[in-house]
């Protein structure tokens, strides 16, 4: 089921727009916007707004098709703020019946750009011109790990953010990330034909140049070095986009999120209720402890989090699986359903084509 | 009890040294030294053999000390090679009665040094004059972590190692760097003040400088930053140590290795048979996954491992424990056993005053 909590903090903030702001609010949001339904309807022609949106409907939109397939679990929902400006909501489900920790979180922080997080943007091409050595800027995003308790349903991990930073002479530089990728524990071709072909086609809607350039993107990105692995089979990943224009890299995004549920719910609708042996089960952790490895030694959005000052660490952290486990010197056997993923995650495949 | 595994391959090595030799190595070590006992007796007086052999005792006493708490359980003992030169002997016992996971690690590795490695040294303030960009190197070192199944047997980690640098006009950089730290999943004072105490003692034999000194350096680094905890309670910790004399810290580092004995088996004989509840153990395994997180977004020995060409992946994580476990906004209640020790990780004690 989905949660309340956030409703009712969301009863108080929405007493002053009025009760049918509140009940439209209650019908598309897990929690009131962080900016607020009437600023952001305000400054609804602006793209931050449009994007704070569109997160803010991605958010709800997975955790009602989350929630509908786990009916005994509840969502928490948190509000949070950060000091420093802005702040957030995060949804989790933990130990539900399907989901062993679904989360999804919502941020929208602006502020003045730390001199730790601008030079890493600078090591990244970007020439950020300070005035005084302030950079005003404004991150906001929707981020998402889903970790199923059966060992065949895969994990999902989805992310869509906006960043805009605002120069010496004011002119603002922006650019959009993000990605969806799929990790399983057992190769399944369908789901993974299924999964490459539906984003796909949300890419080619706007440019048929699009789904390669980022499927590859997301294998070089989610790699494990010291194993020699990806993470998981994929999907798609971009980082820096600002081109052609705002408006149409913002529709490509939107096309992106909606293809979020339509990819993922088909599969664990299919494997939900698959019955799996002890063995499988302890593939599955030590693949968690992959999981575990790969966000906290490489993911840049993990690494900068936790180095960021303000940051909500819970926030951050949910991206953990409940549990994972470390065996010394684990091998599959050969031909056997664990040395066959780990040859794709050596190897990453083409599913489309 | 002990493997048998490193012995097989011993037989093979020793065969040239003689029956006799064989029962010595036998009897000392886990395996044959990487340097082979012939050599080391050769250059029986320069200090990297009679750290080598330090090191190799250190496994073997550890491991001997170990195995007996443990009767059905055995050490598998994996001899490994450095292609870039030199390598290691890996002992490890999983899922034991007693427990969960045990490693002790000894590499002897030599070679040029990587860039990336010169420059990290250089950025700690190490002035490193190579020739031709070539740093010849020699690093040796004992490691070791373990994790024990009682949630009121705490995990231990100990490691001390030598590195020695040869510059451009010939002249060698030498340090020695290492510690002993307790990492309990529940206070017991008891405990504490004789972990503390035994480390102390070894310490004052030197100089009573050292363990105020060196408990400090342990308290800093071994601390979770985005958590604003320490790993553990703490212990010694030191790195670069280049005075008074190599003679007289190779003797300090010999005091502390002798101790890692005394300093945590008498813990675990007086608590592996403790009964513990289903929670103590969820509590372990939530303290578990803070493990995790120090030694992949902290630890330097860890990182540096993780970024070393030729290192070999399984003995640097075998850190890892078995299992570990992250909850969201997990909270205990005050006045707890758990907000007790949580305490302690926020505010270090001093156990010996």
């Amino acid at each position: 089921g989905l949660g309340v909590w956030g409703w009712q903090r969301a009863a108080m903030a929405a007493s002053e727009e009025g009760e049918e702001e509140e009940e439209e609010l209650r019908q598309r949001f897990m929690a009131p916007p962080v900016s607020g339904l009437r600023e952001l309807r305000r400054r609804r022609r602006e793209l931050r707004s449009r994007m704070e949106l569109l997160i803010m409907e991605t958010q709800a939109e997975v955790c009602r098709a989350l929630a509908a397939l786990d009916p005994g679990a509840t969502f928490a929902v948190d509000t949070w703020e950060r000091k420093e400006g802005g702040g957030g909501i995060s949804c989790v489900l933990q130990d539900g019946e399907v989901f062993e920790k679904a989360g999804v979180n919502v941020s929208v922080v602006f502020g003045l750009l730390s001199e730790e997080a601008a030079r890493q943007m600078r090591s990244r091409g970007k020439s950020l011109k300070a005035k005084d050595g302030k950079l005003p800027f404004c991150a906001m995003g929707v981020s998402s790990v889903i970790h199923p308790k059966n060992p065949h349903v895969p994990t999902m991990h989805f992310n869509y953010r906006y960043f805009e930073i605002e120069e010496a002479d004011g002119t603002k530089q922006w650019w959009f990330g993000g990605g969806t990728d799929l990790t399983p524990t057992y190769l399944n071709e369908e789901d993974a034909v299924h999964f490459h072909k539906t984003l796909k086609e949300a890419c080619d809607k706007h440019d048929v140049k699009l789904y390669p350039k980022y499927k590859k993107w997301c294998d070089d990105y989610f790699y494990i070095k010291h194993r020699g692995e990806r993470r998981g089979i994929g999907g798609i990943f971009f980082d820096d986009l600002d081109s052609p224009s705002k408006e149409e890299v913002f529709q490509f995004v939107k096309s992106c999120a909606k293809a979020v549920v339509p990819c993922y719910i088909p599969i664990v609708k299919r494997h939900c209720h698959d019955s799996f042996t002890p063995e499988e089960k302890l593939w599955q952790q030590l693949r968690r402890g992959r999981y575990v490895e790969f966000n906290l030694v490489y993911d840049r959005g993990t690494k900068f989090g936790l180095l960021t000052p303000g940051s909500r660490i819970e926030s951050i952290l949910m991206s953990l699986p409940l549990t994972a486990r470390w065996e010394y010197m684990h091998t599959p056997p050969e031909r056997s359903k664990e040395a066959e993923i780990l040859e794709v995650l050596r190897n990453p495949k083409d599913w489309v084509h």
